[in-house]
């Protein structure tokens, strides 16, 4: 069996590989096509080279052809979006057409199809221009290429070849160096062949997108801090984003780290009198989505103590026993589930349900539910937000509206915090208390919905205060927000009219940009 | 001789000090004023703490009331204008009249007053809302105070407890912790009691503004990085910042570090040709401004070797012996200057005029002018790049124009590049190709004009790429964007209307902010 090329420069390359790899079908345990290759620093090195080449000729280009490639891409994608289905169902076993084909697929498509318009558009520069001193800026392109760390759990919507942090990259006029993720080599391969295409037919740079299926730790590292770096995003453990972070800070790179998040989510007393069993059902299937695999698994679940809360949870641990475990993405899985339930238990909670390996030809760990009291929580609550990358659930009991708040007290930044109340005015005051305490310590709050949809929407905050993200003012999803990591402010001081880039002329390029001019928000000309 | 008390939560106490300082005047080299404390740990801790529950009140406060802060505090500083500009004087030898009084403090209670609108006005805020989803975000306060480390060079203007990064804290809504910088105490002092009054004419949490004086590295390295902390504002040296940067990523806390900056500007051969004097004579003025202190200093400067680019360095030669050396700011600046200029001249640079101490009552070191050519930069670009903080600067010949091109291909990012060229077309070929390479490389780029002058612009960016600063899309001066360093992303899912926060209610609040609604920027309600 050959080895799989990487996608250098516009074109398939042999890797100068030390080892190779094949992805495995986690429902049936048995490894799948072809053999993918572990890149060693030369072909890192190729890449970016390239991509820097590819730096100096976007200077020439302008954002609609960036537009026009995105939009390209998205087509050749929904061209291939049967064959995208089944591999990455292969490779992932996420379910084909409830959530590959018919959903991610399309948020995919959808997603780069909105940077092709903030691009076109433009006003995500934010060009500024004061007359008066004629001193004007915009954001711009970074100088040097973004790396995109892509996770295991979206192959499509957050993979490094196509997922929001590519389309954001581009779409501010920057070249992209995919780290695709190990589990789904074959999905990335379709994804960057359909890539590569649309950069021939749309006449952008051959570097403008180049893909890379696996590198060692160190070169990683190395990766992030070249000095031909631009920047970097990552989505994935909290183990891993903390040391590409480490070496990305002290070199002076910019680096966008998703990493964790346990995302509480709060059930109020009248919400529970007025629809505890809908409610339950509603956690159920948040909590169970993609055998729990989400960034925004409700991992947390705040109540009050009391009869009510102790039915819900009775109700919620039968849930939990009758469904049946999802598969699970990697053969460590259910070990890394093993030891975070063990680091939550050893430090006083307790199992309600599960807490062990599922019997499944794949790999599979039971739904499982623990509890702790609120006092319990407060004694080692930095222990008992240790994330478990599944269908688990922690409910607090807190004794009362005060503990209730001196839990929340405690909380890591998550990126999303959920509080249900009654529809009547029951709960307004707890909520009242509470919102002022969650809302700094998240990204995304929400009244009466679990956390599990990221709605690509401009309004939407897919981000959080540390350690779910590196910095709290940036958004991985909704655009033209997240356009933002990926770019720098360019400041223009005295530039001759004829010299200037077009979003800052006198004249609005298209007609339809907002600049800022002179303390408004307008698209007319100066 | 007592020591000063330092201000912490609205009150001045005494500091839990280790030692004390004096300021000198750099004019006389005598110590003058009074005796400061050395702050400790527990001074920081207590600082935190106040800090902290003026977060919590925050939430409960009104833009408003944050704007009538500011310009309260504006009036005040103005009703001490002359003692401010006294003692600032005395501490810093700065020109009294024509530096600090009238250029300096307008500059700095213009500052505030363009704070206190941009707090009051919110389109600073970027307040979206998704109607289709009801999805909807806006940029907020961190969840902590603010940190702010002032330089020596602009006691007013950059100070912690009264410069640009202060006002942009305050302004999108976080409370400050200023460390004053012990070259200018009494300066501080002044401020930070015209701060303390205006916080209690206009009902502000007394945590709101609080300072320090001086601590050791250690607790300041522990200042930035405790989980009290929300972000960190610091201008001065690399090797401070870079310590301080490194202990607030690693703990995950913005920082946005102001470091160093060596802001080429380029001299292109028709410029030379229509107008070698006046560009002398700009030059040197620009390079001798506050005896060369400033932060956009003109540390290199770039000609094409030949006839016309000797005389131009034989008149500036010329002007800088003149020209009668500044006083420099510290005992140690002139010790400093030697080091940078012995770590230039072992790389190939040679000294055309200056380059020792001067001999004047104060603080003093010769307006220092060196040379290196092309080929010798291009072998050590970096060491070449080494900052002098003072009336140095490196001319760099190059032999033809791509050798500039070369040169300029291995700048550090600086905070501002300068080109001037021909008033005819003369130099717009090489312009043309030196932009591109150059335009990532700085924050800001002017044509015609020396860098030193940073005026409060919304399209200004006193930023750039590392290592001039920390991350290449903030700037420290400029509003709105100088607020966005201390601000987090806050979104909102499906939250119920009478709980969203004024700025995302259906209804503008104030009729005058732009938001973002579904994809346009307007001031209409929803």
């Amino acid at each position: 069996m050959t080895i799989q090329p990487i996608l250098i420069n516009g074109e398939w390359q042999a890797a100068a590989a030390n080892g190779t790899f094949r992805a495995v079908n986690p429902a049936t345990r048995e490894p799948i096509g072809e053999e993918y290759p572990v890149s060693t620093w030369p072909d890192v090195q190729a890449a970016l080279d390239a991509a820097t080449s590819a730096v100096v000729a976007l200077r020439q280009i302008q954002p609609e052809q960036i537009a026009a490639f995105l939009e390209q891409y998205a087509a050749n994608i929904e061209a291939h979006a049967d064959a995208l289905a089944d591999l990455a169902h292969s490779e992932t076993a996420l379910p084909r057409d409830g959530r590959l084909r018919n959903n991610e697929l399309p948020r995919t498509t959808g997603q780069l199809r909105q940077a092709a318009t903030a691009a076109r558009e433009r006003s995500w520069s934010q060009a500024t221009i004061d007359t008066k001193l004629n001193i004007r800026s915009m954001f711009g392109p970074l100088n040097g290429p973004v790396v995109v760390f892509g996770p295991n759990n979206f192959p499509f919507a957050f993979n490094g070849i196509s997922g929001g942090d590519f389309a954001a990259a581009i779409a501010a006029g920057n070249p992209v160096i995919a780290k695709a993720h190990p589990g789904h080599p074959g999905t990335s391969r379709l994804f960057a062949e359909a890539a590569r295409q649309a950069i021939q037919q749309t006449g952008l740079p051959s570097g403008m997108v180049q893909m890379l299926y696996h590198l060692s730790p160190e070169d990683g590292l190395r990766l992030v801090s070249h000095p031909l770096t631009g920047a970097t995003g990552f989505t994935g453990s909290r183990a891993g984003g903390l040391r590409l972070k480490e070496a990305a800070d002290r070199a002076g790179k910019p680096i966008y780290a998703e990493m964790s998040s346990v995302n509480p989510v709060y059930i109020l007393p009248g919400a529970l009198v007025e629809r505890s069993d809908a409610l339950a059902g509603e956690f159920v299937a948040s909590c169970t989505l993609g055998a729990g695999q989400f960034c925004t698994n409700p991992g947390l679940l705040l109540l009050l103590a009391g009869e009510a809360s102790e039915l819900f949870t009775a109700k919620v641990a039968v849930e939990f026993e009758t469904k049946a475990p999802g598969v699970l993405l990697t053969e460590r899985s259910p070990q890394n589930l093993l030891d975070a339930i063990t680091a939550l238990t050893e430090h006083g909670a307790q199992i309600v349900t599960g807490g062990a390996a599922a019997q499944i030809a794949g790999y599979g760990f039971q739904n499982t539910l623990l509890r702790v009291a609120g006092e319990t929580f407060l004694r080692s609550p930095d222990a008992l937000q240790t994330e478990a990358f599944g269908a688990v659930s922690l409910f607090i009991f807190a004794k009362d509206a005060e503990e209730l708040l001196a839990v929340t007290r405690t909380l890591e930044g998550s990126l999303t915090g959920s509080i249900y109340s009654a529809s009547d005015a029951s709960d307004d005051a707890l909520y009242a208390a509470l919102q002022p305490e969650l809302r700094p310590r998240v990204g995304r709050l929400l009244n009466d919905k679990m956390p599990t949809g990221v709605a690509v929407s401009p309004g939407m905050n897919h981000g959080g205060p540390y350690p779910s993200t590196g910095h709290p003012g940036f958004t991985s999803v909704g655009i033209p927000a997240s356009l933002h990591r990926f770019a720098a402010l360019y400041s223009y001081d005295n530039v001759r009219a004829a010299r200037l880039p077009p979003e800052l002329t006198d004249r609005n390029p298209n007609g339809v940009m907002f600049r800022w001019i002179d303390g408004e928000w307008t698209r007319r000309d100066v």
